[in-house]
C-alpha cells in the first residue's frame, strides 16, 4: 500500500521538486502539501509546471492535521522553523526527513555559534545524516534523517575517497563552490532579481558561509580527526546546478588514472554517483534535474595537488532527490525508486 | 516482449531527446543508434547527461543493419536525408516515425516548391501526419508517420479549435512565433554560437521559413478551404520552448470565458493539451522537458480579435515526444507510455 | 558653464542608466540623486559599477532641496508620484523631462481610464511628447518633456514611415513585443526572480497594457485619424532589448526594396534610426547599451502584409538615453551629446 | 594629427571590441582591418553594432599594405600566426601591441613547451609585457608590447600586493577562475554553441592550461624567485568577465581590514584597479564593457588563509581594453584615453 506523504514548504523551490519527483513514485500518495502563502490555492496553479491531475491544495500548517494525514514527512523549512515542529511529527510516530540544518550538526554548540539556539538537542543525536553513500545503514534505522546540504553533498562525495584512503594532507583543503540561483530560494529579495543575477558572478559569505561546519563535520568523521577546510560559495547565473572545485596536497603523489580508478572502485556500488574516465570532467549541465553527482578527479603532478571536480542538481541530489532516495532507504523500498529520471540535457 | 527500435540521426539534439525518453519507456528496447559523428563512441560518453547502463555506440548507418536489428525506427535526418532512407525502411515490413519534413507536404508540388525535388512521392500520401490531437486514426494504421514540425505543432494545436467551430475569418491569420536555440539543432554554425545567441532576440526567416506551407496545409484540412498565414518566426535565448502569439479576427465577438471554454471543451480528452484558466497565459517554462502544450486564449473586445498564446518545448511536443505519442498510437499502447515526464521547473 | 542636474529616483534600473550616460555629458554637472532607499549612502556603492568619482549620496527627495541644486530634473518615478512633484519644478522655472506616464497621454480621459485620476490636466496640454523624431520642434521649445514609454518608442518608430505615407489598412495593426526583464525595474516581486525569468518566455497584459493607448494616440496623430492596435507585450529572459514585430495589411503592396527605401527617407537625417538594408534584421542584441533604434521591414507578397521589426535598448533609447536627447534637444546642445556610445557587442 | 591604426584580426571577439572602443578615440584613426573572413565587407555590416559611419571594409592580409596604411598596429591573432607578420611590422618602424601569446613568455624555453617552437626569439626579450600597473615604464619606452592573457591580468593583478609585500606562503598558490565565453574566441566549435554553454558550468584544461606559464612568470618576477602554482579555469555561460578566486597561505596572519588598506594602497594611484572596502566582493557584472579590475579581498583567520576575488571584463582589461591603455602609455597619451567608459549594469 501507497505511503502517505506530507510536504511542509511545499510552496518553495525545494518544495515543488518533491511534487515533481514524488508525484511519478509508485510507492508513494501526496497527502498533504503545506505553506505560507497561497493557502487554498490548488498547487498545480501555483506552479503551473505541475501535472493538472494534482488536485491537493496548499495548506496553513496544522501539525495535528499533518499527523493525522500522513505516514511520511518532508520538512522543506527555513532552519529553525523545522526544529519547531519535527518533534511533533516524531511524537506522534511519523517519520521524518528534514531538509533544513536544525539536525545536521551534531555537536550543538557547533549548530548554536553558526545558527541560533537549539530547541531540541536530543533529537540531534538520534538524526541520521543522509548521505546514503557514508551513512546508509544509520539512515536505514532512522526515523528521523537530515537531509544535507547542497554544497556539503558536493564537497562530501568529491572528497570521501581521499580521506578514507588517507592520500592528502588536511591542512591544505580548500573548496570552491558555483551554485545556482535556486540555491536561494524562492524568497524574493532584490540580489535574486533577474536582472542582478544575469550576465553576473561573484563569491558571497567567503570564510562565512554556515555549510562550513557541516562539511567539516562530515569531513572530520571520515579523517577521523577534526578538519578545518576553507570553503567559498558563488552564485552562478543559471537555475540549477552546483560544481564544486576540491584542492589538497597529495600526501604521496597519485597519477590521474590511480586517482580514477580509486574513486571508480569507492562508488562502484552508488546507483547516483558517477565517476569520469581519467582525462574528462563532469558539467552541471549533465546532471540537470536527476539524482547524479558526477565526479572527475585530476592530479596536478607539477605542485603535487589533487583536484577534485563534483558536479550536483542542487535541488534533487543537493536536496529534494536526496531526500526521497533516503525516504527510500528508510522505508526498504528500492534506493532508486522514483529517481529513475534522466538528465535533461540540453 | 520489448519493440526493438532504432534511432537514425542519433547524435542531434532530437536524437539525444528520444534516447532520454525511450530509455523509460518500458515496452521498448534501444537496439541501434546511427550517426555521422563520433561513430564507434559509446552513446553515454557522447552525451554524458545520460545513463552509463546505455552501453549502445554510436555507428554509422548501415540500412540492412537497422533492418536486422529493429522494429520500429525513428528517422531524425535532416530532409532529403530522409527520404533517402525511409523506403528501404518500410519494403523491409518496419515502421518508421520520421521526424523530418519530407512526408509531411501533401502536395508534392508544394514540397518541391519549398524544399527539393522529391524521390518518393508515392509515400507522401500514404504517411500520417504526426499530430495525434487531430489524426489519432490515421496514426494508428499508419506505417509510416511523418511527425509534424515544431513551429506547426504550437500553431495549429493553436488554432484548430477556432478553424473547426469556424469562428475567425481566415484572411486575418497571423503566426508569431518564437522558439528556443535547440530548435536549430546541434549543428556548429556561427549564428549559432553562445555569444552570438545569447542576450540577444531577433527574427529569422520572415515571410520565407518552410513550417508556413505546413501549417497553412492543416490549417486547410482543418478549414476546408486553402488558407495563407503569416508565420514570423523568432530566436529566443534559451535552450527550450517555443512560444507561439497566433491573432485572427473574430467572425463574432466572443469573451474570453466562452473561448477558454470552449478550447477546453476541444482538448478534454487530450492527455497532453492543458488549456489555461480564462486570464491565465502559458509559460515556455511550464512544459520545459514534457510532451504538454499549454495553450491561453484571449479576447481582445476593442479590435475585435482573438489571441492565442501557445507554449511547448519544442524537442518534446515539437519533436521527440510527439514523436513517441506517435509510436505508442502505432503500436497500440497507452498513448502517454513513457511520457509521464513532469516538465522540471524552475 | 556645465548644467547642474538631478535625477529624482536615482536608485532603479532607468536611474542608474541616466547616471552612467551623464557621468560622461561634457554639459552636464550630476548634483542631486533622490531614492527611496539607500538615502546616504554614496551612489557609486549602490551600484559598484559606477564610478568612484562620482561622490554623490543618494538622498531623500526634499523638493526644495532639488529647485536649489539643479537646473534640470530628470524625474525616473512610477506614474502618479512624477505628478506629484513635476509642478513644483516648472513652477520654479526648472525644465524636466518626465520617465513616467503622467504627462504622455493629451487626452485626460484616457489616462485616467487606463491609470488614475490626474492632478495637474493643465501641464498634460503643455508637455511636449519626448520622441525626436516626430516632435522634435515641440520638444526644443519645452520646459516640460514626456519621455515615451519604451514599448512605444519600438512600436511608433516602426510604424511611423508607413502612416504618414498612407500604405496600410489602419484597422489591420497588431504590435507584437517582447521585452527584456529590465522593463520590469528594480522592484522586488516573485515574477522578477532570476528563476521565473530564467529559461521561460511568456505573454503579458494581452489587450490590457497601459502603453495601449500612448502608442493609439501616436500613430493616431500620425494617420490624423484614432488608431486601435492590438498590443502584446512578451517578458524575454535577457537584461535589455525591446523587439517589436509589427503587421499591418498594406493598401498597395510594395516590394521590400521600396519599402526598405522608403524607410531610409524618411529617417535619413536621424542620428539614432538605423534602417537594415533589404533582405537584413534587427537583433536587440547590437543595440545594447546604446541609443540607436534599428528598423528592419519585410514585404510578405503571399499576404501583401508589411512586417516590421524594430530594435532598441529599453534602458537607453527606450528610457534613460532618449530623455538625454532630449535634454540636449531643450537645451540647444550638440543632439547626439553624451550618447555616442557604441553598442556592447557580445 | 591623429594616429594612424590598423587592426590584424579584426573579425573576432577582440577586434570588434578593439573597434568599439577606439572609435570614440580621440587620438586615433582607423585605417586597416584585416581578417580571414568577410573580406571585403564592411565592418559595420560584418557587426551591426558598429556605427555605419565605421565604413572601412575588412580586407585580407597584406602586409605591405598594413606597413603603409598604419602607425600602430594592434594583431589580435592566434598565437603562432602573431609572430609570422610582427617582426615585418617592427622592421618597418611600426609600433605593435601583439594580444597573442607570442611574446609574452621571456624563457623560450618555456614558451616552446607549453606552445611550439619561437621563431623570433630575439624580440622576445625585447617586448615589454603589457600589464601597466607592473611595467608601465618598460611599456613606455617598447615598440612591442605583449598583451597580457586575460585569466593572467585577473589573477596577476589579484597577487601581485601580497607577492610585494612577502605576505604568503609561495607554495600554497591556488587560482581558480572563471571565464565567461567569448573567452572562447568567435570560432565555431561544438562546445561553444548556445546550448552546449547555456545552463552550464564546467572546469576545463585542468593543470594544462596555456595561462599557467604565464602567471608563473609574471608572479616570479614579483616574488624574485620561481613560483609554481594551479590555475583551474571554468567555463561560465555568460558573455563577458572572469573572476579569479586566488588563495594562499599568510605567512603571518592579517586581518581583513589591513588587506583591504594594504591592497588600496598598492593600487591608490591605478586609474583601472578598483579595491573594494572590507567586506565587499567584486562581481563581473559590474565592470562590463569597462577597463576595470575590481578586487576584494578576504582573510580567513580560521584556516590562515588570504582569498583574494578580481573581476574583470576579459575582452576590456583582459584583452582590448588594456592593449589601449598600452598604446596610450607607448604613445604618450593620457592612459586612460578612450578608455572612460562606464560599466554597463545592468
Amino acid at each position: 500500500m501507497a505511503r502517505r506523504v506530507a510536504i511542509i514548504g511545499a510552496g518553495g523551490y525545494t518544495g515543488v521538486e518533491l511534487i515533481r519527483l514524488l508525484s511519478l513514485h509508485p510507492q508513494v500518495e501526496l497527502t498533504c502539501l503545506t505553506s505560507l502563502e497561497d493557502v487554498g490555492t490548488p498547487v498545480s496553479r501555483v506552479f503551473p509546471s505541475l501535472p493538472r491531475k494534482l488536485s491537493l491544495c496548499l495548506e496553513a500548517l496544522d501539525v495535528e492535521k499533518v499527523i493525522a494525514a500522513a505516514d511520511i514527512i518532508f520538512t522543506a523549512l527555513p532552519h529553525k522553523a523545522a526544529m519547531g515542529v519535527v518533534p511533533h511529527f516524531l511524537a506522534a510516530g511519523k517519520k521524518v526527513i528534514d531538509l533544513s540544518a536544525d539536525f545536521r550538526l551534531k555537536d550543538v554548540d557547533v549548530y548554536e555559534k553558526w545558527y541560533q539556539r537549539h530547541t531540541c538537542p536530543e533529537l540531534v543525536a538520534e538524526a541520521a545524516y543522509g548521505l546514503p553513500e557514508l551513512y546508509r545503514e544509520k539512515i536505514r534505522g532512522a526515523r528521523l534523517t537530515a537531509n544535507p546540504g547542497c554544497y556539503p553533498t558536493s564537497a562530501i562525495l568529491a572528497l570521501a575517497p581521499l580521506l578514507r584512503h588517507d592520500l592528502i594532507d588536511l591542512r591544505t583543503l580548500i573548496i570552491d563552490s558555483k551554485s545556482g540561483a535556486t540555491g536561494a530560494g524562492r524568497s524574493v529579495r532584490l540580489g535574486s532579481l533577474f536582472c542582478e543575477v544575469n550576465e553576473g558572478f561573484k563569491a558571497y559569505g567567503v570564510g562565512t558561509h554556515r555549510h562550513t561546519p557541516e562539511i567539516e563535520q562530515i569531513l572530520g568523521d571520515l579523517a577521523a580527526t577534526p578538519v578545518i577546510v576553507n570553503f567559498t560559495p558563488h552564485l552562478l547565473p543559471i537555475s540549477r546546478g552546483i560544481l564544486s572545485t576540491s584542492y589538497a596536497q597529495m600526501k604521496k603523489v597519485l597519477e590521474g588514472k590511480e586517482l580514477a580508478e580509486l574513486f571508480s572502485d569507492f562508488y562502484r556500488d552508488e546507483p547516483f554517483v558517477r565517476v569520469c574516465a581519467a582525462g574528462e570532467l563532469p558539467n552541471v549541465a549533465m546532471v540537470k534535474g536527476s539524482n547524479y553527482c558526477d565526479i572527475g578527479v585530476v592530479s596536478d603532478c607539477r605542485t603535487g595537488r589533487v583536484i577534485v571536480l563534483s558536479a550536483i542538481d542542487n535541488l534533487v541530489k543537493g536536496a529534494s532527490g536526496q531526500a526521497i532516495q533516503n525516504m527510500n532507504i528508510m522505508e526498504g523500498f528500492d534506493e532508486g525508486l522514483g529517481l529513475e529520471v534522466v538528465p535533461l540535457f540540453p
